[in-house]
Order: structure tokens, then C-alpha cells, then sequence
């Protein structure tokens, strides 16, 4: 940034601006991202790897590849019935072309919707970062754990608060989340994180008999892959897009000009009646 | 749809309404995609593939894996300058939540920006559907798909109007297209549209030093795949995102306070001055 | 712009870029809006005067400032069932802020839902020009377009296609067009755009028992205004803002933790079952 | 709502399901909007007025309509340079239809940009309130409101913090709220939130020169209008609206094939380089 802002017309200046990034060094024929020759990202990465070195700015070992492919796929679509889903079809169904319909979409992750996995991997974060777990004894480490899982559940419980990351309206058992879980056992990716959410799981399973859902399962392995709990949300578009498009899509191929999603016979007008004006 | 519209309130009367839907079925504890068990999707198959099976409505092969792979790796950024990375950006340092921000980036893929890709593929299938290629003769559809490609170059210069998929402001040799046609070539995944494609290249690219862009090598890389052209901004978008949350987050990550991309000292108003208003 | 462009970095040379508007003219202390102070516009102007003024580039004078005004007041909510109503409830119920509730309320006015008004401001416009109806005598102008809206109604009618600005879903007689009609006749604002709605009207309520809708109503006036059948959609918008934002607002107040507009007992899946996958 | 829910399909029951709304009754050929008749609404508001009736509730008495006029018609317009208008043209350019465009400029009014007004609101509204000014004694009323605009100029210096509602980038006198709060002393809608404003900007001009800006303005005079800072950013899109779809339409129009902000000689890589990849 330049020091002696120049000139400026109309009365004002301003110092020169630029942009400052790294992502991606554009030059003639030249593309790189976070260092890399886009062609050899192209002819070498996966889909889910580039989202990878995109977001923690480095490739992923073999390990890390496969557990995070796995969570992408996981998030790919739930069905109609999500806010972002149905916002996507509803606008969609008005004649909107694709992108837009698909921005609907997005614009609905709100917290109560989407707010889940950031919150659960905060949660997770925290607990763990408080309980300084450079210990060699696992003993020691699963103790720590242990500990701080039924602090978490109890803590909630006297709030009346519901864990992020646990139950779900439609599945006592969310098989997204179970087979995770088996993924990441067979493929050595339980972290910290993940045996605390598991820990959690099986004290919340006993007393009330609801399980972790498919983000509380990914905000475990997110969090034991490194991912900060400010890109929960980003990663979990990423894999829900292809599932909006595709409704957006199915949505936009039927006849159906504009759907209602409910009707005037659901609608109770509650509001003031038969009011005076007086004419001016 | 009910032949008996139910009695409704407030005078009105309509048929009950239901969604019907191809792509996910929900039944308690049990989600299956496109037939499959979700289950069994997310031990087995790469997002690539994922995205292959819910916009295609089945899974692709090894061939096709491949080369879908490489085509939403070729999508993921292409650094600041593309307008829905600036408006993602811009939104961003408005102090706005990343799912908005990123809304924001999709809703600038307008005709000028992503237009091209689905122009693009239109322009290749409606071509090649044109040229009934049935033949195994391939001598006679190359000759075909040359003629074909001479008077596409010619229709467009006639009109003085630029071929969608060629070209681009930054690079005379898009990196990302010379890549993917080679890998095309090396995985046996050239078909009659991506040959199209590079008929035309060579006539540009002798007559006016132009050459394929990332989207004309995609267009023709997914008709070959057999996607409809009504689904190439889709898939762009799904490649694409990635980039845009990348960016969004960077922003968000930075101490700017909203950034100005241009300032008054760039703005000239050229309108009326000095209008004197009647007091009311 | 500058004809020699100044060298730039990375090896890419652009010319200065500047815009150009004929809006607002920003200097230190001083704001005016097409030529005038915003202070006297904000002593002297309605809101809607104020908003003519933006979108028509002058002052309107008495008799249009009140038709203009009943035009915005028209359009200013019509209840829950509007997609661009029910998505922004939607949106507004998954937690988003108001401003991106009210957006995705904007997305949706595609084509099956606000396209009505810019398609029928085209309509009347393009008949009103082709009768070239620069004669004084009034019987002479009131014969041309009787004989259009024949022909329009008689075109329609064999293409079997909807007049756009005519019937309604809910109202055989569209309160709101009554009044609107009502108004202008008393308001000496009815000019040949409004006069080809009324006779069309006449006769399809004649043949079919349907009348102008709002949409009609104010692209006949808007039309009568003078206002280009592109700028419809964005009057609508101003008009109906503050209806989507009492919207939005009403559902934030709400308990009702994202609502859903269905659920999975309404939601029919139809697609492939069963399927199996080989293991990769 | 129904205590017994229907037995659904797929084996899910959930009770059925109706909105309640407070804002527009529709019934076949009958509006009304929050109790009146939409016809008489038409014949009889302003749209200021329709907007007061719409967020508030009720009708606004002659002087809050004079009021709440100004305050709309102040916030319509600020040239090129605010986000959300970059926003919305940089869609535009891109050739986003214009509700498109004008929905991302909303997407805009984050934290950073539009934050101000509610905060500004809560701040006055949540200071008056503390103050318990229900005497009749005008005097003690000014010497309470005194002390609290010290103590906050003193709380916010003390914390290196910036006080919502005062100060521009552009001007140090913003016209807008000179005009308004002129406007308000002749109009006798100086009421204890806009007086708290006063206050502070006499402080506020004394140690650092800066003044009041037209959302601080406004955050005041709202407040005494009633309305809760909850509603102020909706407000602030009302007024806003208008102007973004001129800047949106004056986009739209001009030749210019997607405009860039920002050029690559303004982009500074900063990441990693000439980074290796292993061969997979």
C-alpha cells in the first residue's frame, strides 16, 4: 500500500489499493494454486483432494484423503424436506435458472439449520484444547476424555440444552454417522475429537437413546483432520451442492409452475379485522 | 393428486399436493441415493463419483470416473478476478456469514460470465446430433465433423460474434484446457463432440492464434459423457465452489474492513448537475 | 479510458478502468441525485416521488405522483402464499438474517411468478407502437385498439396461451386492479396502454368469466407513465419489499424452529430401488 | 395444531401443520392488510404510510408520516461506492437478471456495512431506557440524557472503539443528516432518543469533528417512531431498494461485458510457490 495516497478527482484521495491472496498466482498461461501447477492438480487430484489443499493449504496423505472423501459424500443430499432443499426447489419452481435457485438454497444454512457442525466442532475443539492431551499414555488421554464427556452431557442436561451433533428428527440411528464411524476405525482416523464424540454418544445413548448424526460424526473427523471450526460450514456446502443442483434440477425438468408449499387452506390470519380508516 | 379437492378454509379449495422425487428415498435409519444405499455410497464411492450418480442417475465407469474427476478439479479456481470470486469476496468483507457470501459469488454466474459453458455444449450436441454419426466408418465422421467445424467458424465470423468455449482474456493457451485434452487423449476419452471441439481449435488457432478455454474443452469433454447442456452450469458450480468458499474465507480471515474495489477517485458522473426544484 | 494502457504486473496490461454513472454525484459534504440536492429531495419528495425520480431520471409532476404512488401501494403484499413470501418465511425460519431472508425472497421472482408484469408492459407496448396512434381524434384511436385486442385476445386464444396480466388463482375480480382502474379514471390517468387492458379485459370477461389482475392493472399505467417494460420487475421489487420484510420479520419473532412447507409424509419417492453396487 | 398426528407415509407422524400470520388476509376477491381493506389502503397511503402500517402495525398520526417520509426518502441513494451497490452492479454485469443483481447487493448489508443502524438503535434505545425518564420535568429529562452521552463517549473512547452512527468516510458533515434532524426540530419529531444523538454528536464534534451520518440520524429518529432496532436494517433495505435497482438498471445497460473491479495488476500473490508434487 502506497504511503503518499495520490491525487484524487471530486476532493478525495485515497491510497492505492490491491488485493493481497494466496490461492491461486495467475499469470499468462500460468496457473498455480496454493503453489501447485493447476495441470498437475488436474492429472493427480482427486475432486475431494482438491477441496483439501483449497482449504488446508496443503495435499492430504492417504490417510487424510480417504476419510475426507468420505465425509463429502456423506453430506451429498438428505431428501426434500431440508430448508436449503425445499427453498432451492421452491425458487427453482418460479422459473429461476439454476444458479439462483442454488444461491436459495445456500442463503437458508442458517443457525438453525446448518449451524450444527460448526458448533459441535467449536465444541469439540474447546474441550479438547483445555484438556492438554500431550500425554504418550493413552490411558491417561482416554481417562481425560472420559471425564469431559459426562461434564459436557451434564452441563447441557442442566441447561436444557440439546448437544450439537446428536439426534436427528428422522433417524434414532443416523446410518450416515454409523458408518462413518466404522470407516474411521478401519482406516485409523479416531482422533481426540472423535472419541470425545463417541464417549458423548454412548452416555446420551444410554440416558435418552439418540446417537450422533451425520454432523456430529464429521465435526469429530474435521476436527482430528485439523479443520478450524470456521470452515464447518463451508465444507458441508461444498458437499451438500451437488445435491441442491440436482433438485434444483429434477424441479426445474417437471411442469409444475410454481409449487406452493402450502396453501391458503393451511394459512390462520390472526392478525386485526375490519378496521376504519378515516379518508384523507 | 387427489381428484376431490378436500374442503378448504376461507373459501377455498384445493387438491392435496405431494413432491415427487427420484434422487434420495428416507425411510427411518435407512437413506438411499439413486437406489443405492447412502451407506454403501460413502464407503465406496470418490465425490467425483458421487456427483457422476446423482446428476446422471447412475454410476460411471472407470473411464468416466477418471475423466469427470479431472473436469471438476479443472473448475476449482481461478484466482480473484472472475466476477462471482469478487462478489464473494466483496460480500465477504461486508462482514457477511460465508454461505452468504458464497450465495452472492453464484448469483454473478449471469450469461457473460458462465454463460459459456452451456452455450458451448449446446453449440457441440445440437451439431452433432445434426451430422446423424452412426456410421463406424470413422473416416467419413471425421469428415463430417471437419465440415461441420468449417462452417461453424464461418457462421460465427459472418456474424461477427465469438465462438462460446474459445478464447480467454488472460491466456492464449488456457493451461487447464491443454491438460485435459491430453488426458482425454491418453484415457480414450475423446467422442465425436470434444473432437468437434478441437476441429474448430485448429482453424481458430491458425486463422486468429485463439484456443480452447476451460469451458469449450469441458463442454466437450461432458457431452461426450452424456450430460445435457441444461446441466453444465450446474456442474461448473459444484467445481467451482470450492474456490469460492477458499476466497470467502480468506477475506473473512483478513482485517479489511468492507473493501472498496474502486473508490470515488475512479467514479465519473456524467449525469444532470445543478436541476433547481419547485418547493412544494 | 486511456488509450495507451499503462504496463502492469504479472505481465498484464489493462487500461484504466472507471464508471460511469448518471445517478448520484458523491463530492465531500454534498450528495445530489439526478441534478438535485438530496437535501431539498429529502425536505420536498414522497417516497414514491422519490423513487420516480430515480427510475424515470425527472420529477414526476402532481397527477403522476399519485398514480405512481397508488401503483407502489398496490404491490405491497399479497399474504404467505407468493414463492417469493413463502421463501423468505423459509429462509427467514432456518435462522438467516432479515437481509438474506428477503433476498432469497428476491430470487424468487422468476419467470412463472413476477414475469407477468414485464411480459404484459411488452404486450401493450409493443401493440400501442405499432398502431401509431399520433391522430387527434379520440373515435379514430378507440377503434385501432378495440381491433387490437381482438386480434390479441383471438392470437392467445389459438395458441393457447394465458394473456399475461389476466385472472388470478384466488380472485375472479382482483381487488386491487378494481380499485387501481377506479382511481385512474378519477384521476384523469388512463392513457392507451390502460385502455387496451380495459378492452381486452371486457372481452375475455365476457368469454371466460376472468379480469386484469394487478399485474395488468399496473402495466397498463406504468405503461400510461412511460416507464420501458424492463424496468417492471424492479417496480414490482420496491413495491413489494416492505410486504417480504413484515414477512421475514414476522417468522424471526416466531418459536418455530425452521419450518418445514412439507413434510415426508407428502414427499412420494419414485425413483430406482435396490440397486447394488460392486465393491471397489 | 393438532394433538393427534395423522399416521403418515414412509412409517414418519407429524402433526399437521398450518402458519399463523398476522400481516395480510386474503379471502376470494377480499385483501386486507393488518385490518384494512386493501382497496381503502390503495386510495388513501402514501407508500411511506403503507410501509409505517406494514412494520408498525398501525396507521402513522400526520406528523409521523411527515417523519417517517424523510427517513425513507434519506436513505435511498449513496452513489456507486457502498458494498451492497457493487455488489448489485457486479452481478448485473455479469447479465444476472435484475432481481438477481439487486438480491446480492442485499446480501451485502453485513456486519460491517449496514450494521450501524440497528446497532446505533440499540444503543440509544437501551441508554433511554436505563434512564427511566418517565418526569414530567423537562430539565431533569436533558441533564439525564447529558450524562449519559458523556458517559458513553467516555465508555467507547476508553475502549478504542467507534461509536455506531457517527462519522463517514466521505463527509465530515453528512448533508443527509443535517437535513433531517433540521427537518425533525421543525416538525417538533425531536423526541429523547434523537436528543441522546444531539448530545453525543455536540460531544463527539467538540473532541474529534465528526458528526452525526444519516443512519445515526435515523437510529434516532426510528427509535422515537417506536420501532425496535430489530426492524432498523429492514428499514434501511426499504429505503436502499430503489436506489440499487437504478444502479442495477443503469448496469444492465451498458455495453459492458462483465465489469472487473479489479484487475490482475492489483492482485498481489502472496502463498506458496513452485511447490513439488509427488506422481500418484
Amino acid at each position: 500500500m502506497n504511503d503518499n495516497p495520490k491525487p484524487g478527482k471530486n476532493g478525495f484521495k485515497f491510497p492505492e489499493q490491491s488485493i493481497k491472496t494466496r490461492i491461486t498466482d495467475v499469470k499468462p498461461n500460468q496457473l498455480s494454486t496454493r503453489g501447485y501447477n493447476q495441470e498437475d492438480l488436474i492429472t493427480n487430484l482427486s475432486f475431494a483432494e482438491m477441496v483439501f489443499l483449497l482449504l488446508r493449504e496443503r495435499l492430504p496423505d492417504e490417510r487424510e484423503s480417504k476419510i475426507f472423501n468420505h465425509i463429502l459424500v456423506s453430506f451429498c443430499d438428505h431428501g426434500v424436506t431440508p430448508p436449503s432443499t425445499q427453498s432451492a426447489r421452491l425458487i427453482a419452481s418460479s422459473g429461476a435458472k439454476i444458479n439462483n435457485s442454488v444461491a436459495g438454497g445456500l442463503l437458508s444454512f442458517g443457525k438453525n439449520h446448518a449451524g450444527a457442525i460448526e458448533k459441535a466442532m467449536q465444541l469439540f475443539q474447546d474441550t479438547i484444547t483445555s484438556l492438554n492431551l500431550e500425554e504418550t499414555d493413552e490411558d491417561e488421554v482416554n481417562k481425560k476424555i472420559a471425564r469431559a464427556a459426562i461434564e459436557i452431557v451434564e452441563k447441557y442436561e442442566s441447561e436444557s440444552k440439546r448437544i450439537p451433533g446428536f439426534g436427528h428428527r428422522y433417524h434414532s440411528k443416523d446410518p450416515r454417522a454409523v458408518r462413518l464411524l466404522d470407516l474411521a476405525i478401519l482406516e485409523s482416523s479416531i482422533g481426540p475429537h472423535t472419541k470425545l464424540a463417541l464417549v458423548i454418544e454412548s452416555i446420551l445413548s444410554e440416558r435418552k437413546g439418540i446417537g450422533l448424526n451425520v454432523d456430529g460424526a464429521n465435526a469429530g473427523l474435521l476436527s482430528d483432520l485439523g479443520f478450524d471450526s470456521s470452515l464447518g460450514l463451508g465444507i458441508f456446502m461444498i458437499g451438500r451442492l451437488p445435491g441442491l443442483v440436482a433438485h434444483a434440477y429434477e424441479e426445474m425438468e417437471e411442469e409444475e409452475k410454481f409449487r406452493r408449499f402450502c396453501d391458503l387452506e393451511n394459512i390462520v390470519y390472526e392478525g386485526f379485522k375490519n378496521r376504519n380508516m378515516d379518508e384523507k
